[in-house]
């Protein structure tokens, strides 16, 4: 794919962007903006989590439409959008990670858009590290138009697509779309479930809503603590199904495929499945997580690191 | 003050930091870094919240032990403190905002450390907007060491001294000292009272502790939403008085001070006591917060405006 052929290490183009708030290369089609990793972005492992990553997607993809001159008074709607009261909503996210950053590396996000069959749009990221051109990341995202009273479904506008039609490239996702099918979790099948999950004040974005990202961290809080502790989440992929709002009262479930946690003595990969429904089982976001152990993990090492005061 | 002459707009040592990694300045006294405000640090009203503020202090004070070369194994201990198994512990924190920053907004920090007392030391931080030179947030904290093995607190070594020392300045903490007392909360003269709060994965840094950061979330959990929703946090002063683990399981107490939210019709000042504490009684956090009418704040409207999905 050829936007995987344009990493040059040390670009002067960068001394020009000092507060690293991205510009638009490759003939303007594609964003791009690095981000340097902070102390608090990083977990338990010294590495960036699945949540950082996804913040700084949600970054680009915002300063993406602010620098094509297209973002209107909503989060990311275009002057048309706006005009129409209808805003973005994700219905499907995939992200494959490579490796993890840490703490002062510095990634270089690129992103582009395409058409998604008529009346979606996609939107794919690349992430490396920025000094040795390494790729980190891949993640692509299908993303529809609803009615901000309605809520209902909208097709694409023409005035819309007048818009961003010019900013759509021409390329396969950068990663393979995962079509199968997501299982129905219930109490009886899942191997573990949280229940009560709420919202907290800080979890709402500008529009009093939860924001995507915020959904993960739930996804995380019912797998199982051996893999979280042990593994590190490969891949993933989330279909948004339904809103969730602040009075929102969430349940999470998992369960292991296959083999489950007896692969765990071997160090080998784990599948899990999700489900983050409603108290009346509303399903808001389905997803399939692949889990890979950790290079750094040695048995009985990981629970006796001492605590510290930071 | 000293430090607060010494503000030039768009200095060109900008240019030579584009990932804005920061630098020391000041004859080498001051660590100085820029952030640009991103949309995922922003909440509800689009501004920046207090822990993206804390989270660019902790930021600041990390790479400016890095920056001195003083950065040893841990989460900002000196080589000597490594030898000695010493980690920073934070007693108190006062941060004082006179402005939110929002999304794109540059922020300078600029940050310096002082001694404490016989055996601590102070750090400073403050904020200002980078194009216009206003003051948008001062703050000042006390650190001690602590013993990770047998947690207890520590003197000054002499050998860490040596490596600091020379980093201290003499001046005033950039705030004044709030030593009134903070009383004690109990089940029976708190407003409000929520319970049960747990780290999720998420909220552990890189020691499997719960970063200082995250306890400020936690304390807002038990504010009431009436003032949470029409005010803004004007300035905050916390007492660490103990670690939390993984494990613990906390209430959040809140009172509010003096006429309490009778005021809030008249859009007047709020004052709150808090209290993080562990279910057998004892104190994690102890602290004062004081919050202001939200400039955009209109009755009513708040409410009403349409949840959208990003």
């Amino acid at each position: 794919q050829w936007m995987m052929l344009d990493w040059k290490p040390k670009r002067p183009d960068m001394l020009t962007d000092p507060f690293g708030l991205g510009s638009i290369v490759q003939n303007g089609m594609v964003f791009r903006q690095n981000f340097s990793i902070r102390s608090y972005e990083i977990g338990a492992d010294r590495t960036a989590s699945v949540e950082t990553l996804m913040n700084h997607l949600q970054e680009t993809a915002l300063n993406h439409v602010k620098n094509a001159g297209l973002l209107g008074d909503g989060f990311g709607s275009t002057p048309e959008m706006c005009k129409k009261k209808l805003i973005w909503v994700v219905t499907k996210m995939q992200v494959m990670v490579d490796r993890y950053p840490t703490w002062g590396d510095v990634v270089q996000v690129d992103t582009w858009v395409a058409p998604s069959g008529k009346n979606g749009m996609r939107r794919d990221w690349l992430l490396r590290d920025y000094n040795t051109g390494e790729i980190l990341t891949r993640a692509t995202s299908c993303w529809v138009m609803m009615n901000k009273k309605t809520r209902k479904l909208s097709k694409l506008p023409d005035e819309v697509r007048a818009e961003i039609g010019n900013y759509f490239v021409d390329t396969p996702p950068i990663v393979d779309e995962d079509s199968r099918r997501l299982p129905k979790l219930t109490d009886s099948n899942a191997d573990y479930i949280r229940t009560g999950l709420t919202p907290r004040w800080s979890d709402l974005d500008i529009n009093q809503h939860v924001n995507n990202v915020k959904y993960v961290g739930w996804i995380l809080e019912s797998a199982p603590l051996p893999v979280v502790e042990s593994h590190e989440l490969a891949s993933m992929t989330l279909e948004y199904r339904r809103e969730c709002t602040r009075d929102s009262v969430l349940d999470s479930l998992t369960s292991v495929i296959g083999n489950g946690l007896g692969d765990l003595a071997t160090f080998g990969q784990v599948e899990c499945q999700h489900l983050l429904r409603l108290k009346d089982g509303a399903e808001i976001v389905k997803g399939r997580t692949e889990w890979r152990p950790k290079r750094s993990y040695r048995i009985g090492s990981f629970g006796q690191l001492p605590a510290e005061s930071t």
